[in-house]
């Protein structure tokens, strides 16, 4: 077993039961978030992946969008804190007999378990379930509004290579619109410090971010030359009206990531995706494999980030529960 | 980890491989059930869940029904005693390639399995599987027949707030002809002393009841000022023919848990439900989020019958494994 | 806790990082593989069954056909040796998105996994991520080229029987064409030095076999007295094509092993079959549940082969971090 790291000086700075989004947490828990992460990765390094600090404790994850990725990601991260983990979903449930949401979370909650992870097409519905139940609630993705851990995941990637976000100039490229990883990021990279441009087609970028302080670009090459990080998100022609614009082929001419952007792009820049990645849209597969490439690590750093924010809201809980205090309020 | 309390003298009275049905059971039987299921459901209070009595040792569910809520219950009961679970189902399974349901249950068995928890739509399946196994057999469900440990956690969460039986009127309420609730809590109930009251739509109950010397009623409202308990079942119009009698209408008009019944109601009745609840068909929301309502603890307790279930099993087969003992007859 | 065997000896004798196929091993890596199943079947004998030698470690289920059965085996065996399992699929993941098979394995293998355990109908799969991954990959089934763990398990019943296989003659019977198992047997036993006949319909054997050495039949009666074990295939009749020679009658006629031929078959015949079995197709009840029938050992032996095989791996993997060996290569 794996030496377990003393990790009461971040619980002590942690005081939030849930994790909703990334536009409400503070630089300080943030970067709370991202030490833990680090600290919990270099202790499970190798083929002993095991810190069992959350023996006896239950993960649920309630997942209403088709998810295999992110849901495992949870899973194991669970498990490598020593957690037992158990599925519900939407096929074959209760929902389908005319349960309420509500009602099944409380059912699932009364199970004995401390997180419910869940995801839901509708903007919102962790927030929700953080009014109801008493356990923790991790948003893994509600709708086109976050996927905090998604975000923390990425942060964590950058942070490795650069050491800080003072001066980082960071790029989300392709479909704002439909992204919660891009929102997430934006709101993260903003506390911590990073200058964030939002790069899409003028269908997928809201003006209201240019409103709020946000630079915004359409044109990648016009940026493409002042980038530390480009994000490249997933382009969701499946989400889009019948006749999309752009079209693939207008997309990649745009914004695809490819050998001859790569020569105009700084020596050191990071290539970031959340995946999953299509070859020849968004990046192509020289880019993709190419040692500009994060997209592996970012996965890594995804267990790392669902371990830490799995492990400070539930050892928040119990300090909590020991010294009476109260909760900051989360919404 | 939780300190293990002293199971022996349960186990020296327990005697049975299997858990089919309530039916079959003696009062000690269920006694002894509920006796350890509370010892477990006591020392697994809190966050740290686990009493790893048996590790090691492998559960598997067979569900030949959609089910989340059951089968997960089930195999958070046995990973809270530090067993591994295996899920098998009939869709992509072996029986799809013309297997008999038989062969696919030993095959299951030779893996290594100690328990195999099975629902199926027929009445009996799982007094068949257990002539066929040598591992124990728990039915989670078998058609409108039996479905034990709900009828246990039934009873628990009864105890829990009565402290016995005697003198208790418990109503059933509700689809009894589809309702293997009503049944294993039928037959529970009537060993540990209570006046049971099986209450419904003549369509919904059948007249044997009332020969086999149970009081039945058609109108809750006559019966409702009598009530210590009310178990309010699912009606589940799916299974009625194309023209149900009564209507969603009819029915909540006649036998939905309302606040003006609870006007009618004793002080301190007790509200259940097996869930998935229909708000404002058997219980309107003011009842089953109200004082009386105890449907959230009948979940928790689901976990602690289960482990209860598990554990009496597997030890008695061990204790005899010692012993050279014979166990009781079970069918 | 069991106690665990020395396997050093062992993992001295190996050094493959994968498990691909029969084909390619040596004598001495198949007997390597029997004995530390067998030390591992001994281990967990009874039902305390974990020997958790390899605790911190994750096995990925990566199937691309419907499967519970080889699935499940593989995850018992992970978790008995303390491993965690996570589940991947084809339906509802990234590949439906349109992700290469290639990222999908890579994005799993980031997430910290050291086994990948692959089934795929196309023949060559598991090979193909053996070269992309760094983590150890074993076959679960390539199509109809091999199934690795099925012929391991099938080799390790007879050994446990006949205690070696020289002087054994084992006929494979049934669909060749289209069976993984009937080719990863026929290699495994050929290496060991059994005597192997191939028979079935002319339209599903190949004359290849003949040509490259193997005895061939086509008549089940005239080779049956010969035969020291009998593994009969499953007739897979929906790989065959719209009118399909044999019939099921045809064929039951020819190659069903029933009472009838258990009269002319030797006294001690070891009667297998892969499963699941279609009783009255390839095998008549009398037969599957008489006494020469192991169908039931192998499946017991599943776990057992498929623990030994991650074991080895595993251990492999790490007796080289520490030595700076190079593996030999697989392909």
């Amino acid at each position: 077993m794996t030496e377990i790291p003393d990790l009461d000086p971040y619980v002590e700075r942690w005081n939030r039961r849930h994790l909703l989004d990334l536009e409400r947490l503070s630089e300080d828990e943030l970067v709370t978030l991202l030490d833990v992460a680090q600290i919990l990765k270099d202790a499970t390094e190798g083929c002993r992946r095991k810190v069992p600090l959350l023996s006896g404790r239950t993960c649920a994850n309630l997942f209403f969008e088709n998810s295999t990725r992110t849901r495992n990601s949870f899973s194991l991260a669970a498990k490598r804190l020593g957690a037992d983990t158990v599925e519900f979903g939407s096929s074959g449930s209760s929902i389908a007999k005319g349960e309420t949401f509500t009602d099944t979370a409380k059912t699932i909650e009364a199970m004995g378990v401390d997180w419910v992870v869940t995801r839901h097409q509708t903007p919102g519905t962790p927030h929700l379930l953080s009014r109801e139940l008493d356990c923790c609630v991790l948003n893994a993705g509600d709708g086109p509004h976050e996927h905090p851990t998604q975000g923390l995941l990425d942060l964590l990637t950058i942070r490795q290579h650069r050491g800080s976000f003072a001066g980082l100039t960071v790029a989300l490229v392709g479909d704002i619109a439909h992204s919660r990883t891009a929102r997430s990021n934006i709101w993260g990279l903003k506390k911590l410090g990073a200058h964030v441009i939002i790069c899409g087609p003028p269908t997928l970028v809201s003006q209201r971010w240019q409103e709020i302080g946000f630079e915004v670009a359409h044109r990648l090459d016009e940026i493409l030359p002042r980038c530390d990080v480009l994000n490249l998100l997933r382009i969701q022609f499946e989400r889009q009206n019948a006749r999309p614009f752009p079209s693939v082929r207008e997309y990649a001419a745009l914004y695809a990531m490819n050998a001859s952007r790569m020569k105009r792009a700084k020596d050191d820049i990071l290539i970031m995706a959340p995946g999953p990645i299509n070859r020849g849209v968004e990046i192509t597969p020289e880019v993709a494999d190419g040692p500009h490439s994060v997209i592996l690590e970012q996965v890594t750093n995804g267990i790392a980030v669902r371990m830490a924010a799995l492990y400070l809201l539930a050892a928040a809980d119990e300090k909590r529960a020991h010294t009476g205090l109260e909760y900051q309020s989360v919404v």
